[in-house]
């Protein structure tokens, strides 16, 4: 295969601006987020996520090169673009997805300053695999639509509508108001268990921080405690695990 | 506080030792794995595991320094001691804990590949919460006893008997002989749903790797496969998600 233009320069605009994208601020910028790898660009063009351009190393062998939107870039350059291991030399940067949250179609969770992008990107994963109406961040949670949450939601952030840096006490009192149960995810003894809890079709989750769990303020604005069952002395279960346990007991009861 | 010595030369035989347990063969050869961070080592004495040799930083404060099998070391050294980032310099050497499988004591899981640490980690802190008999790993799974998977299990290492490089094949077959159902976790749309399966008190669940899922020449050895529902084109699962959702179902019905 030949190209016309195989960019070789790491100071050329385009990649400029794919090497901003591994910042907040280049993302904020721009409005757009940095996918890796074949796997990931294919699924994210398969469900109709808007590409601005993809990059191709010029070694890798890739259908999208087709696309309008593809560059080829030189093998020195595409490893020059980030610090993350991606062997199959395909970059794509798509645009920050602007669906709102619909609490109508499925349960709602609230990330209370989930600090790990590993486990936004899962709980993302999850939301999307049991169909949830949205992922709501507060301001202290990692990065969505940072490189390791992208991957770990394994395209979920392209499908779970999402809204970031919010103010989940506020968030909170209007999903009450619109007759959604607030839930709380708690490690305290007082909580009602999970499996003997009254969960109503509506729902919002509150996932706490995997140091400090749901906070105070925020646990005072549900309209109900559960704890997650345990057999030993574990004392907590790690974020994305809890947040799923809730997900898909909630869908349980409403299959069963 | 004054010490008596405080280790200053990063070839100190000791501190050989320690970095030696951040390979494979360091700790296979010591028996012996790295745990850093005070909480984790805290955790790790209150266990009762047993500690080979305790490292503090100079300038951390740290009760264990009171114990016989710690050594201070110099700031500079401490930070040369691993690439993690540790920043409140406690290391401790704890023995591989040595304690058998027991199937009889809640439901087994068996790691087919699983091979991100963090997984592995997480799947460990999830079986430590429910109770489980243990955790079999199969040969290419991440390493157990590695410091991520370490980290990712919360002390869950020290809990719950794990077994690695097995057989799981063989494994399944002497399950299966002592009157255990072995479950494999499927994605196969002619698998039975989780919820509508008939999931025995003594169970072990086949967890896949990451890519691949349950392999075929394994899967042939279960009594059943479980399919997770889902309720979008999600693909798949995170493993240790779907180990969790798996694992408190089970949990579920027996508290139930």
């Amino acid at each position: 295969m030949k190209y016309m233009n195989i960019i070789t320069n790491a100071k050329n605009k385009i990649i400029r601006k794919a090497i901003s994208l591994y910042t907040p601020r280049g993302r904020r910028e721009h409005s757009l987020f940095p996918v890796e790898g074949v796997r990931a660009v294919t699924d994210a063009l398969a469900r109709g996520a808007r590409c601005d351009f993809l990059l191709v190393a010029q070694s890798a062998e890739f259908e999208a090169l087709k696309s309008e939107v593809a560059y080829v870039v030189s093998d020195e350059v595409f490893r020059s673009l980030s610090d993350t291991i991606n062997p199959q030399g395909v970059f794509g940067a798509f645009e920050i997805p602007k669906t709102q949250v619909d609490e109508t179609r499925g349960a709602v969770v609230l990330c209370d300053n989930v600090r790990d992008p590993g486990n936004v990107g899962t709980i993302i994963r999850t939301a999307d695999a049991v169909g949830c109406g949205g992922v709501i961040f507060s301001k202290g949670c990692a990065d969505v639509f940072g490189p390791k949450a992208v991957r770990s939601s394994m395209s979920g952030i392209l499908s779970v509508p999402i809204k970031t840096d919010a103010d989940l006490a506020e968030e909170a009192e209007n999903l009450k108001k619109r007759g959604i149960t607030v839930v709380a995810t708690m490690l305290s003894a007082n909580s009602v268990s999970l499996y003997e809890s009254q969960l109503q079709k509506n729902c919002a989750f509150i996932i706490g921080s995997e140091a400090e769990g749901v906070s105070e303020k925020l646990a005072a604005k549900a309209d109900m405690c559960v704890r997650i069952p345990m057999r030993s002395h574990a004392e907590s279960l790690n974020a994305a695990v809890a947040c799923a346990v809730v997900l898909y007991e909630h869908l349980r009861r409403n299959l069963v």
